[in-house]
């Protein structure tokens, strides 16, 4: 965490110089965008259309992979890419408010070094070559720029590059968005009181989700193909089933992601994670696959130094040696029970999956999801929220909505920081939990261990994206932090403008 | 943690009980042992052959692996082995006070039954068939049996099987005898207000090490091949090496380690890990494979589910294609320069490798060995050592010599336990060790990783086994607990009954 930085200026100031740093570079990216609509539509997925050329709208709408193998064909030059990416980010932002700054400059130098790299050597630098990557804007970014991670104290803060960000570059990566998150990271929305609300380009009245909300946005929007986000809670989820994204939450210890920005820093009861939000499945894959194959548990020991495994037979084979996936669904948590459209979307991927060959579906029995918010509710704040609290105070902005309902308002954060023996405790709460919930994924399998479900299917929220200041019920994603389960989210029906309707495996 | 249980009875006559117990389950063995000699002498590894027979001395001393290969072919008996190793361990108790209980009956029940099996089915149930393995009494063992863990107040305590001892069973084990540990198990030596000290068998007026110390003196006095350890700052490796046997302090999260009796439980900062100490590598090999095999990361979720692996290359190749391994040799960890014979015995490996073809010997730099003590000792005691002075208090028992050392003198326990963000704090300063202990590593290899230092070669201590009470500074130990590095102590030089000179790797 940041030591706050005592400013002499209100936080307004702050906000609004901030504010003005973000209108300043994406007043920097060329060509400048053509006047907006005098009144912007609540679904902004049609403007791209209207505003951009028809070559950048192609471009912003090819899935990373296919963008990929044209930037290292030299069929498409990283210039290109960068500069569309960089026309339809700076449109984002007036559609959603999702970004904190654009880097036009640094982006095309970058960009036009990796062109002539491949002209001149013939072979792309790496896996990512010449693709642009947005970034959440806590993921903290060296060479000058700033990082506030929400708070107006911190709007001074500088550091080097988080680690992921060194082995996304060398790989080839572009960076040329940051992208908004909420005060305190701890929302499963995007609203802090430097930028105010990130909110939804399917939906402006509605929130993009969040913490990792400005990628949500970003990328809903097209404005990025491929994003980093980070996931306490359900940050990297939220946001990609808001929009209808991809997104994965890796187990813990995987990916690197030291060196980020935020509260909390050396708490590791509940760990958090850092993970892709992108339009396609490929995106998710070839990001995590170029960082594990970058060997990082080198430089970040505590990552698990298990490479990237195409050679494991997931599947299990039936008595006549075909291939057989067991998927358990689990469609209502017994707590918050899912609105219809997700029950809906639910009973039509099952509908799908019972046509296929080999997959056999059961029910998936929640076990205990209520205790399960008592045991990880009780880990994310064990200091108080004192350094929360510090934060917000050392510049007197007011908490916004969703800090105070899981700060001020919740009573599972203490009145005083947790001292060792209750940590002590309520990590060994954690861990029972953890081996129930095993002994009951051990149940669905016979005594030997065999025909054990394979994967979960359940939804990633009750309902679609909520109005703002709403999202209040954590559960259906913090479970999966909880237990430590990797968790993929994936689009079931994406055809903008409509509801979006997202699963969680 | 067992709640303390308030015994009406002084703490004298509580261990008085606890060690007619043990005695009465030794007397229990059949054939009891002919008598002693009226004086034991220092060196007891003459006693053996003098008091059992040739084929117990024969069984005994025989290597864990071929003891497996003639129990699954049926040309040893479960019975034959099992009683071999319940006289001898008897024996080693007589010499070194390595045992808290004996248990006859049930081991040779088992041994029976498996003896039984084989015969019916003509195949071992698993792949310790028969072999009788000894345990440090903190793991728990069920089935009516108490575990103390080295404390008075818990002597009534009662827990289920610790899960490591449900999966050697299911491969075949027979358990037969407990071992001592020292009074908060944060010793590296072994005594406690209950059985007094243990001693080493090659010579008692030293120590055998701790806490893993009845196992020490029992594998040291071939009362046993193959036993479990624990270890969180050496105590798997400080028995192993004061008797010249094999030990394996595992990385954390690959071992099944839930259900032992201690403090600290759900401290997690520097996590407690269970291993072998066996007089074999094959012994240390059987164990861990056995285990791993059977996936015990779906009964235990924080265990990480990586298989053995027989197929990765871990030597890499030199220019003309041959394989290479370079080893790094830390002689002297530049905070407690080791005794002579400690440095004669590293050098005498070094010139022996030397002369190994493939083979690249390079010095290693310590770094800031110091430090690292600083971090992981202000990790240990996080609650101000309140839950071993609590246990103590509540029998009335005395701290110990070494039990002061280490909490009531050692500067880095506070005197109230810390809170979340000392604790957060304390953790980053490990992190930003571990990372720089990284960088450390990396630097020994070329700019792209390759060629790096394979493995570090290292004295376990400073010298050889100390007098008791002596065993105060841990840094050759405790240094990999900070790193979590696996360490595999071996012996150097063997033959009993001198010096022990073993080297960690």
């Amino acid at each position: 965490m940041p030591d706050p930085i005592a400013s002499n200026k209100p936080w307004q100031e702050v906000a609004a110089s901030l504010q003005a740093h973000r209108d300043a570079t994406i007043a920097a990216v060329r060509t400048p965008l053509p006047p907006l609509p005098s009144s912007i539509p609540r679904n902004t997925m049609g403007l791209a259309a209207q505003l951009l050329t028809g070559d950048e709208v192609a471009i912003t709408e090819t899935a990373p992979e296919a963008l990929l193998s044209q930037l290292s064909a030299g069929k498409l030059s990283s210039t290109a890419v960068t500069s569309a990416f960089l026309r339809r980010a700076a449109l984002a932002q007036a559609a959603t408010n999702c970004i904190t700054e654009l880097l036009p400059e640094r982006a095309l130098a970058r960009a036009q070094e990796l062109d002539a790299h491949l002209v001149l050597k013939g072979t792309p630098v790496g896996p990512l070559h010449g693709l642009p990557i947005s970034v959440k804007e806590h993921v903290t970014m060296g060479g000058g720029l700033k990082t506030n991670a929400g708070f107006c104290a911190w709007a001074e803060h500088e550091g080097p590059n988080a680690l992921i960000l060194n082995y996304l570059w060398d790989a080839g990566a572009v960076f040329y968005a940051r992208t908004t998150q909420p005060q305190t990271l701890m929302h499963l929305e995007t609203s802090n009181n430097i930028y105010g609300a990130s909110v939804n380009p399917f939906n402006t009245a509605l929130t993009c989700g969040g913490s990792s909300g400005g990628e949500g946005a970003l990328v809903g929007f097209r404005g990025s193909c491929l994003g980093i986000g980070t996931d306490i809670g359900g940050s990297i989820r939220s946001p990609a089933a808001n929009q209808g994204l991809w997104g994965l939450r890796p187990s813990a210890h995987r990916l690197p992601n030291t060196g980020t920005t935020s509260t909390m820093m050396g708490e590791e009861q509940i760990v958090p994670v850092i993970g892709p939000i992108s339009t396609s499945l490929e995106g998710v894959k070839v990001f995590t696959k170029t960082l594990i194959d970058q060997r990082p548990w080198l430089k970040q020991p505590d990552l698990i130094p298990i490479g990237w495994r195409d050679d494991v037979q997931w599947l299990k084979k039936n008595d006549k040696g075909a291939k057989k996936l067991k998927i358990g669904i689990l469609s209502d948590d017994g707590v918050v029970r899912p609105h219809p459209p997700v029950l809906r979307a639910i009973n039509e991927v099952v509908d799908k999956l019972k046509g296929v060959d080999g997959v056999e579906i059961v029910e998936w029995k929640p076990y205990k999801h209520d205790l399960a918010w008592d045991v990880i509710a009780r880990l994310y704040f064990c200091d108080a929220g004192r350094e929360e609290l510090q934060a917000m105070e050392a510049s007197g902005e007011p908490p916004r909505p969703l800090t105070k309902f899981i700060i001020h308002e919740n009573s599972h954060v203490p009145k005083q920081a947790y001292t060792a023996p209750e940590i002590w405790k309520f990590t060994r709460d954690r861990d029972s939990y953890r081996t129930q919930y095993a002994e009951h994924w051990n149940s669905t399998g016979g005594a030997d261990g065999s025909d054990m479900v394979d994967v979960i299917l359940c939804p990633v929220g009750p309902g679609a994206a909520p109005p703002l200041d709403q999202s209040k019920y954590w559960g259906y994603t913090s479970q999966w932090n909880l237990l430590d389960y990797p968790a993929l989210v994936f689009p079931v029906r994406c055809t903008p403008p409509h509801l979006v309707l997202p699963i969680c495996i």
